[in-house]
């Protein structure tokens, strides 16, 4: 059988290493093809295999103990923490061919900013963006760019994504012409603040594109579009905002089994939580790097993690999406 | 009984005059302390009134069959139509002292032009805002300002938002000290866009407002403030978002109850959808103008135009928060 080799940083997260080290356990368990390669604190990397019985076979470990945090500035903590779980997860994905992706629940800005120091040449970095692929209602997944890594943007910037998340959408769900769209207020191109109306005139040209014009918020997963353009702020308040409606309305349905007695409605929920957990479902993608990186939500369970390792074998199976780049 | 009179422009709306008026025959049954001032066509309305077996006593007439629509430019039709029903009913509203509130389904832009043109005197006029008031996680309401009369805002405008809403709830609820809070992508004040962040630093020393920080979009409806400002692009993403979101996740109740065959689940749905119908609950309030108007959807349903005459009762028994103003 051929393997995946999957790098995962073990550090940077809210809960600590061995809530990720037990995640990547459970995805040895699951995934038959995968091999992993473990940075961070080798002791503590090799007590939590051993206490999950996990097949050290395919397991090795680059020891790493420093980490870096949310607290320190992305780039000079990348240049001054050599030795950190995170520069060791990105030499390592440069240097080895057989690595085919990192997995990180860390500093975000760290990890956009590292993705393009260590990965990309220095004649070809672009800016990277943050994508999210969520499961849209009329079935398949819609990826929405930017998710937060670019907060200010122009509308060049917003081609970019555009660009970016169109090749992505195709190489890797095989779409011959993803369906780029627009987040705007209204479906009129007039509609839009000043940069989505900019925007919406260059995409209505722009070759290579398969730009269908603006969507509204109701139906922003809908699955009107396979990529869903904004800016980070407002990539990041639909994200923000679908995980809390659906929190709120599961916890309504929490309330409304214990009121009527009926365990139907605790299934229910269940399953609804399974359904909408879109911030731990998937993890943010950097776009605009040759290799695939994924950030991991910083509070990630183990279950998330496990998610995060299923896509990034997912992406290794069609790893041509990034050999083409 | 003290009665209160409310003018609904029978005019303008995507399902046409006899869904407005059937919904003011409701409301006319709901509501014994109700007066109605209907304009439109008389003939129309008259036949309306007579098929639904409407207490004509209480409701009086003003013929302006004209019409502004969604297609005419709001300043241009205000001006040129002075016999359309919305026309009729904005001067109304200024002219008779009895008059405590207006409900329009029709063009958004119109009324509120129009709000400011008639009801503001030229000396006082202000930047008119949209706020919708949702119903809070925690219990209680959040008025969200502005939700998508302004889509370019300056920090000034936002600020202006903040008090405007801010007075609104403090009287409306009679709530000592509103809590303010700015949409952001993050908690802490270094997040947001150059907007938010602009904004952020005038609100943390602005006099006469209890401003609480940035708000990411997980909590915008949770209830951790009781008015959350943020230019009308990001405000309509809310807004329609949410809806979205819950529309989907009601779909995906009543796939499960025809998957299950069991009842309860569209009794559950059901339930669900009447919570989170947030466009038709309320409708749209316009803020800056010395009397209270409301824009109800577009698509307004005849139980959404009881609802936003409701509201303006509501006001009414408050009648002081546009008095002091």
């Amino acid at each position: 059988m051929k393997t995946h080799t999957i790098i995962v940083d073990t550090q940077g997260s809210d809960k600590g290493p061995s809530s990720v080290i037990k995640g990547a356990c459970q995805a040895l368990d699951k995934f038959a093809d995968l091999r992993l390669c473990l940075t961070g604190d080798r002791s503590v990397i090799e007590a939590c295999l051993a206490e999950n019985g996990a097949d050290t076979g395919r397991v090795y470990i680059i020891d790493a103990p420093e980490i870096i945090t949310n607290y320190d500035h992305p780039v000079a903590a990348l240049n001054q923490k050599r030795n950190s779980s995170l520069v060791k997860a990105l030499t390592e994905l440069r240097n080895n061919p057989d690595c085919e992706g990192l997995v990180n629940a860390g500093s975000t800005g760290a990890l956009l900013a590292g993705s393009v120091m260590f990965l990309s040449k220095p004649g070809e970095r672009t800016r990277p963006a943050l994508a999210a692929v969520l499961p849209a209602e009329a079935g398949g997944f819609t990826c929405l760019v930017d998710t937060g890594a670019n907060i200010d943007c122009t509308p060049a910037m917003l081609v970019q994504f555009a660009h970016q998340g169109s090749d992505f959408m195709r190489r890797l769900y095989r779409l011959e012409k993803p369906r780029v769209g627009l987040l705007s207020n209204g479906a009129e191109e007039t509609k839009g603040n000043k940069l989505v109306k900019e925007t919406h005139q260059i995409l209505k040209s722009e070759a290579g594109l398969n730009f269908i014009g603006n969507i509204e918020g109701t139906n922003a997963l809908s699955g009107d579009c396979d990529v869903l353009v904004c800016d980070g702020f407002a990539g990041n308040q639909v994200l923000k905002n679908s995980e809390g409606i659906a929190r709120r309305i599961i916890t309504d349905i929490v309330r409304y089994a214990k009121k009527t007695g009926e365990p139907k409605f605790m299934e229910l929920a269940g399953h609804l939580m399974a359904m909408y957990d879109f911030n731990s479902l998937g993890g943010g993608i950097v776009l605009g790097v040759p290799k695939p990186v994924i950030k991991a939500h910083g509070a990630a369970n183990e279950a998330s993690i496990v998610n995060t390792i299923g896509m990034l074998l997912n992406l290794a199976e069609n790893r041509d999406i990034y050999k083409e780049e």
